[in-house]
């Protein structure tokens, strides 16, 4: 399980939003079959560990990841496919929490008489596809909010310069995220200060998938010379503004090859649980978060937030005006703080980043 | 040396601004006798480590962390004590940097015919000696600034409400460190705001040192009925103050059993370099700055803190307006911040400590 855990991995990046799975298939103490699920629409796991084998499977033991399917989607049924090839005993990592699925592969799998044993890895995997997971339940993307600070508390020195806070290995670590979630958000003051292009580069001119780029943008104040609008070919980029935003101004984003997305105004501002909503109906299952002190407090306020990456470098800038990671009005009393839980803390050199899942 | 350096350890909170140092006995192969510098003003490690031995110590060798003085300082040399127990060879950790002793204890060995050996372990006891090291070299104090916020930079909400931002061991972990540092320095706007006392509380009932109490007070404005100037039997409080401060309330500051330090202005308030040389020159060896953001960055500009130990909490309260460790005007781009060096890292469960060296 541990093996096919490691080849589930492998599709990381791709197959959003459907989950990672891997594959191994056992005969007579023998590896003779592996796959693992690579791209959206691609063939499952399973598919692609039966073609991998180069003798019969009859008779032999399937390891996998996720419980195999019992519907057709974009491809037809795993379980049917497991049936079919006269596997004698499936070992499932976790069960798939896909209403479509949920135990009815183990069911169609009993019914032939194959033997089936479940719940292996399955916190590992249940973190591995969170973003999967919280995707099929509530239709809503999982997002990550990915701060940068100093050792004092500050995203940029008091003249708003933010070059650079972490450092390079950890920048690094976030451009694997960028690849990682289909989507990344950012305030329109975020476009307007720093002009970012928000694309991945990887670590050795790996090619990574760049995410699609959404700017919450209530008025639609976004400059139409910023990179973000122009680089439609390098990725799609959403602006989501209220009915506050000039329409002629709407019509020259969209003129750029950009999408608008008319969401209702909440307190003033682009209401961020209708459009994580509708976000998710565009099968944007997993948002990276890069936004500003403003953005991050909305997020937090509206509690769309699921996961915090914060990195911290051992330096200090100073500065009663400098900004720090969230800002806007904030909570008043220290105990109704919002809380991380199953705290991770990676070392990146000297920064270190705090990983952690936000309890509301 | 390992042994000798542990049994130094012991003497941690005692013996300021003396070194911490311990000494080994080893005849035959068994160890014969064991010492620590115990007490400020007490016999020194070797002599305690004579004082242990159940049997003759002629011809056995010595390990002791630190070089042995050959002065009469509070008590008679220990290079003479070596030589007249007939001890044949000396193994020392350091060289002693104080100009009395160093090089001079090695000497006085040596003309005696005692094999020497000596820089062992020596980067590790620099490490557990670096507040007598500079104090020795520079009859300033080390200052350790100590900061806890949350994971978005803040020690505070917005309404100022601090308790708690850090976990309870975190907490803890502060009052040893209140322990080992002599003095404590607070700004007159903590007193204000939190009327706090200062005083040491280790785990476990176990009775801690109490900390010199040090405020930075421009202008005298520290409440006469506070905390902090009425407990004058727990522990020493210096009140710093300019020529701002009104001789009344100065006057009624030291009738309360406190000592008032006049201290030179600059720009505007109590010069902090002039500060530190008239606590060295009270023997004030090391002191845990527990600032505000102001007074840190006032500290931070005047170059005088030598280590930083951050506290940082898997918690997020947001507000542009709470505050954050270091405030003052701040520094103006992000390739002018102080950064940190030696960087370690210490989970105090969900709390993440991180402790650096100041690089000026």
């Amino acid at each position: 399980m541990q093996l096919a855990y490691n080849l589930a991995q492998k599709g990381c990046g791709g197959v959003n939003p459907n989950p990672l799975v891997g594959a191994v298939i056992v005969k007579n103490d023998r590896i003779i079959g592996e796959g693992y699920h690579e791209i959206y629409g691609g063939p499952h796991a399973e598919v692609n560990a039966f073609r991998s084998a180069k003798e019969s499977v009859e008779g032999a033991t399937i390891y996998v990841t996720l419980e195999p399917c019992s519907h057709y989607g974009k491809t037809p049924p795993c379980a049917q496919a497991i049936v079919d090839n006269k596997i004698a005993r499936v070992v499932i990592g976790m069960l798939d929490p896909n209403p479509l699925v949920s135990g009815r592969g183990v069911k169609l799998l009993q019914e032939h008489g194959i033997d089936v044993e479940s719940d292996f890895l399955s916190a590992e995997l249940s973190q591995m596809n969170r973003v999967f997971l919280k995707f099929i339940q509530c239709k809503k993307p999982y997002v990550v909010m990915k701060t940068a600070m100093t050792l004092d508390g500050k995203i940029a020195s008091r003249t708003g310069d933010s070059r650079w806070v972490s450092n390079e290995q950890s920048r690094a670590r976030v451009h694997e995220l960028r690849n990682e979630l289909i989507g990344i958000m950012v305030g329109v003051d975020t476009v307007i200060a720093d002009d970012p292009i928000l694309t991945t580069r990887l670590a050795g001119n790996k090619k990574g998938r760049n995410p699609i780029r959404i700017v919450v943008d209530t008025q639609a104040r976004i400059p139409l010379d910023s990179k973000i609008l122009n680089t439609a070919n390098d990725a799609k980029t959403f602006v989501a503004v209220t009915s506050a935003a000039k329409q002629n101004k709407l019509d020259e984003i969209n003129a750029l090859g950009n999408e608008v997305l008319i969401i209702k105004e909440k307190d003033g501002r682009v209401d961020l649980n209708q459009l994580m909503q509708v976000l998710g109906e565009k099968g944007i299952d997993g948002i990276l978060l890069e936004g500003g002190a403003t953005l991050n407090y909305a997020a937090l306020e509206a509690q769309i937030i699921d996961e915090v990456h914060a990195y911290i470098a051992p330096k200090i800038i100073g500065g009663k005006d400098a900004k720090t990671p969230v800002g806007g009005e904030g909570i008043q009393v220290m105990k109704d703080a919002v809380n991380l839980q199953n705290i991770r803390f990676e070392n990146i050199a000297d920064d270190i980043l705090i990983i952690g899942d936000v309890v509301y």
